[in-house]
């Protein structure tokens, strides 16, 4: 994997992340596929709306259908026919939001699954392997996500146990090569006859350590601004190739949020890039870019989706509503996408109302496609030296927008990382 | 609408129905989309699978989301963005399914609906109204369903009624018409300006009763070939411009409705099409078209699909088998959908075990790919003269097929029509 930041405004950049599956734009939304599929769309669906790389969820698919099936299948993305770039999440807060089924050690995680109540183990060690196995292009270390609230004795205490497992899931990492190449079975056999970070082969892994799987570290430290900046200085120590901001989203108040975000930007190197993790609303990803990050996630958009929140470019759209019944209008006049060019508010808001299964397709089609576009704008602007203008213009149609101030958020999960 | 023979296969006919949406090829399938949605796969799929003509049910369109609101929108066709041929059942089917909420009368039938428990009544004269203001291109008398089993007065007197009604909906009809145009309201309005059976304007009423809508009758008489005969007879002595066989596929054996369908066939007008309503699986479509059936709809292939249960060339698939697991193969290597050419069988078979909404969409694609295809065939083999090796071929293969003998259907309910 390589970064380059090819433009800045201010805070934000504009870069580019090269991995063994093609050039990921930044900053990046990424679209959540926790089971391998992005939840009611086909591959070639993402592919037209211009997702440059998924999340895949190690816990999940762990559980099923299985690392070693996976592995035996030739990896992730051939798993599920992506040729484009994969990340996939290290577990470590898909288990700690079990709660109640989990015990922590040094050594570890033990909980039971979701789905059958069998009792399992990460460590650092099998959360990196089970990664190396999927073969995603950028991997997460195994952390421990602090809870909200939590006091400062109880937050340096879990930074603390996630800087180390950071260390150990680096090593985990370095002894899966054999002379620089992945010693992993059929995927890793790939790896000697294909080299190039823009093939659309399958399963493949590169030759050099540059170009093979990247480890981000996750920096963790509760709300104290002292501990986010001693787990980011530490974990820049491991010279870990991008690093992720965790632990946010958790339930604390929006603008905590945003304060820790800045108070650890600025401890991670500039080189690099920054990925803040499971956020958030549309506005709330502009607001992140400006400040200087470059990759994020969310299942919101898919989530809202399926519960009939939309997104436009005149604001929310709760598309069960009745005054939506005989609207002929596209759902948004300014989407391109396959939704807004052929079906009316009327025909989905029926759907919706209907409980029919496309209505689920075609809303999370849409949303996707509204992300999406946000952050495509959000590139060109930076690009263009506009980006300041460009969030002044969000700011004020966001407080403006009728749609947007007069309707509740119909999903009952907050905006958050995918448990 | 107009309907051509273009070749004969003994008793098989290929042919063209010339409709205000364009050309149906037949022998034709077509897929259901009860409440204006095929479920799970958007239009433009549908349209990418070939599908000429969809249906949609009265019943549930008047429930939901209401005829006017539709009508308002300027029908069916524009309100799901269906450019291509409708079909209407008329709601009798529907409404006699309901059972124990039901109320049946000379005039009509009282139904609570199953949605809200909320009285309604739809009567031959309401029936037909309700299907002039959805506009679809084919619409459906409304009838009296026999129940099996049926003794032969029960049968006789409830054929009786079905045909006093076919000739209510057939003047309820005619009066909708001033000057030779319909007179319906917003839709109406666009026929004075949108003339011609194949534009992709929506909502245009055509200018002539060929043009126009084609209300076809349905032809019961339970079990009993003399009283099959006689209702249609007495149907044909209406003139209408197609006849459908209803009544069947309501629980009784599967050759006594072939037997049904062959003796019904024999009474209907060869230069009309005949639609055999509510079959089948992909061996019984292709026989009824071999007995000189026209078109067909059914539930299988899509609701056995978010099942689980796949058709391929090489037999049935039943997703959800371990066999599957580390099955990289496509799902059938005969077919060129879309899901065929991407996806594995482990793929489709991780997303139907864990429950993912995707398997519900690409099964069902898959499957009405199947389908269509199928009838492709058919009508190739007419054309060429082949069908009658084809028809054995299909024969051979389905009885040597390990994958269709070896697993049973898992969907509870019966092929039939929607209820």
């Amino acid at each position: 994997m390589f970064f380059e930041v090819t433009a800045r405004a201010d805070a934000a950049r504009r870069g580019r992340i090269n991995t063994p599956h093609g050039a990921v734009e930044t900053p990046v939304f990424m679209p959540v596929g926790t089971q391998a599929s992005v939840k009611g769309v086909p591959q070639e669906v993402l592919e037209e709306l211009g997702a440059q790389i998924l999340l895949g969820n190690t816990y999940h698919l762990y559980l099923r259908p299985g690392v070693e099936t996976v592995r035996r299948l030739g990896g992730l993305h051939r798993f599920m026919s992506w040729r484009r770039a994969l990340l996939t999440d290290s577990g470590g807060f898909q288990v700690w939001s079990l709660s109640q089924m989990r015990k922590l050690s040094e050594e570890g995680i033990e909980f039971r699954s979701h789905l059958d109540g069998s009792l399992h183990s990460f460590t650092p060690e099998s959360a990196t392997a089970a990664q190396i196995a999927l073969g995603a292009d950028i991997i997460m270390a195994f952390d421990e996500c602090t809870e909200y609230p939590a006091d400062r004795a109880r937050a340096r205490k879990s930074m603390e146990l996630t800087v180390r497992w950071a260390e150990r899931c680096k090593k985990r990492l370095q002894e899966s090569m054999v002379d620089g190449r992945w010693s992993m079975g059929k995927a890793g056999a790939l790896a000697h006859e294909v080299i190039g970070g823009d093939s659309t082969a399958i399963g493949h892994r590169p030759s050099t350590i540059d170009d093979s799987q990247a480890l981000f570290g996750i920096v963790q430290g509760g709300m104290y601004p002292d501990l986010r900046k001693e787990c980011a200085e530490r974990l820049v120590e491991l010279d870990l190739p991008g690093y992720a901001i965790g632990g946010l989203s958790v339930g604390e108040p929006r603008e905590l949020t945003r304060d820790i975000v800045a108070a650890t930007l600025q401890h991670l190197p500039a080189g690099k890039p920054r990925y803040l993790m499971g956020v958030g609303t549309p506005e709330e990803i502009v607001e992140y870019a400006a400040l200087g990050v470059d990759m994020m996630d969310c299942v919101h958009p898919t989530r809202a989706a399926r519960h009939g929140l939309l997104f436009t470019s005149e604001g929310k759209v709760n598309i069960k509503g009745a005054r939506y019944a005989e609207d002929e209008g596209p759902l948004d006049p300014n989407c391109g996408c396959r939704v807004c060019a052929r079906y009316s508010r009327a025909y989905l808001r029926h759907l919706f109302a209907a409980s029919e299964l496309l209505a689920q397709v075609l809303n999370t089609v849409h949303n996707l496609a509204y992300y999406l576009d946000t952050m495509g704008r959000v590139r060109h602007s930076i690009e263009l030296g506009g980006f300041t203008s460009f969030l002044s213009g969000l700011r004020s149609r966001s407080l403006n927008s009728p749609a947007h101030t007069q309707r509740e958020d119909p999903t009952k999960a907050p905006p958050g990382r995918k448990a």
